[in-house]
């Protein structure tokens, strides 16, 4: 009998900053066999996230960065095909960190959740309904504690993060605008997402643009990006702001630390609250919010958009497509349609 | 009957730096009659804040700066000598925003409170149990959220809002380390003020000294200074660390802005909550933390330094000194004893 294969995705070399395609290759490996205690994952369909680029890096960061020549980390959603694990049977939809793989075999440790809202697509566990939805919901609700009535200010707006951020932030009676890179992704802010307001960062003056969308200032500003982008919308808080550091996708690099207008004096001026976002400090709540978000998309008030690729080949240079700006919606890359 | 003078400070020219005596003039004017409603007060002691900076600056701020050939804005204590107002009787103490000049003809508004410690000196409602202490007591309490055990780092140590922020912050069970310019200095922080450790920061490799003296990192920062002082703390944050940001003292001018390290990525990696802090926003608790205060300094728990020099000519010299860092303690200027 022929051996049966996985292929998976291994850190080939550390980029120096946003990992392209080379820094990655693809192995086949046999697919193992489960002992007592285990059980095989086959994936459905991989995450790319702009996180990828940090847990690659060497420089400040939140957990050991991915070993040369082991599985790219990333989240997935798959379908347990074998177990000998008490508390995941075969058949079970599971999502977490199952890795850059066809075939994950698993302790249990990998598992961010078992997926139960089986009336909605799979795929939406990696976005609306995982990682992105749920750093949404906690950065916004927990973080930017969005009061109704409150403008909130939203950057990377049509991303798979902030476009959440921006429906849950209606949902929540605030006036939103969105901040987006060119006049496709400021459409769909406004169109799909529902934003009072959207403007291009690409176009013009943003200082300007955000003075006309925004008079008075963000009650709540939420960042993706961190850069220009976000120097522009630091300096139009409104006093007693709440900003959410989600992500600084707009520094290539970290080493040599990037510099920017100093931000304290607007922290000091309208005593604002700048915090940083973990969505894994929050992982005792996933169960409240994924109840809630799913109630929310089936509802037809919280929407998104995916950007799926077919096949693990066209993973490697996933992140950097990312980085490009090229993606509308969350990044998937699908293996398997069941 | 000679008319009665009264000497005050006034703007004379807006300071593109730090105000300088030079930009300011005295000028007697006849002491003011009692109007119905309004009530005179003599002031004993005039306070010197490096926030006068800011209250004589064009730039992003809190209020509206003060006008050319306006007294400049000061807090000060002062003895009330006659009254035609219902709340403030001949003989009270009181505090608040009077201005630098002798006599202050009020109509309450000014007043922060009436000051009933009155076995203690009157200067201290300037300091300790004024603006200073109560910006360290809701600053270090409210927005730094100290515990037991945190690790506690103090910029701007020996001054008078760091020494009582590091003396709070011991009294909550910490472990406090300070930052201040020179030997004399970082001396004053371990003898008068307990600290468990103080670094001068004019002294070697700053980051290096904070690394020894903080092993693990600082679970709350609290901080006087923006600059490289604190960019040094920012990088030696302790996961979940909440950094309050109560002054600029190192920034010369806010036009041009100022660039240094960019922050955002310490906040996102340590999870980290950075506060502005106004202490004017916590007036509705001064009494509940003048209590404290006040009962801290009676039990030798909180001990204060004033550097005071006497009469109404030293003031327009003295917030240029401050910034020097000259002063060691509260700077005060004395006009009476009571």
């Amino acid at each position: 009998m022929a051996t049966r294969l996985s292929r998976e995705v291994r850190l080939k070399a550390r980029p120096e900053a946003i990992p392209q395609a080379e820094h990655f290759e693809i192995v086949s490996v046999p697919v193992p066999d489960v002992p007592e205690g285990r059980f095989l994952v086959r994936n459905l369909y991989l995450a790319v996230e702009p996180a990828m680029r940090g847990w690659v890096s060497a420089v400040a960061n939140y957990s050991a960065p991915v070993g040369i020549g082991e599985v790219m980390r990333a989240f997935a959603v798959g379908r347990v095909v074998a177990s000998r694990h008490p508390g995941h049977a075969e058949g079970d939809l599971v999502t977490g960190l199952l890795g850059w793989r066809e075939f994950a075999l698993c302790d249990g440790s990998e598992v961010t959740r078992t997926v139960t809202e089986t009336d909605l697509p799979p795929s939406l566990s990696l976005g609306v309904l995982g990682l992105n939805g749920l750093t949404a919901y906690f950065g916004l609700l927990d973080l930017g504690r969005p009061k109704p009535g409150d403008r909130v200010l939203v950057s990377t707006a049509a991303g798979a993060v902030g476009s959440a951020v921006g429906q849950i932030a209606r949902i929540m009676g605030c006036r939103t605008v969105g901040i987006a890179g060119g006049p496709a992704k400021t459409a769909l802010c406004r169109d799909a997402f529902g934003y009072d307001a959207a403007v291009d960062y690409r176009s013009g003056d943003l200082g300007a643009a955000l003075d006309a969308a925004l008079p008075g200032g963000a009650d709540v500003y939420f960042d993706n990006t961190s850069g220009p982008v976000s120097d522009a919308a630091m300096a139009r808080l409104a006093v007693g702001a709440r900003v959410v550091i989600c992500g600084t996708a707009s520094q290539p690099t970290w080493d040599p630390w990037p510099v920017g207008p100093r931000m304290e004096r607007h922290v000091l001026v309208k005593r604002a609250t700048v915090s940083g976002l973990l969505v894994l400090d929050f992982r005792h709540r996933f169960a409240e919010a994924v109840t809630r978000l799913a109630a929310w998309v089936r509802a037809g008030r919280l929407a998104y958009r995916e950007h799926v690729t077919d096949g693990i080949g066209t993973a490697p240079g996933a992140i950097a497509e990312l980085y490009r700006g090229e993606n509308v919606g969350k990044r998937l890359i699908r293996l398997h349609d069941d």
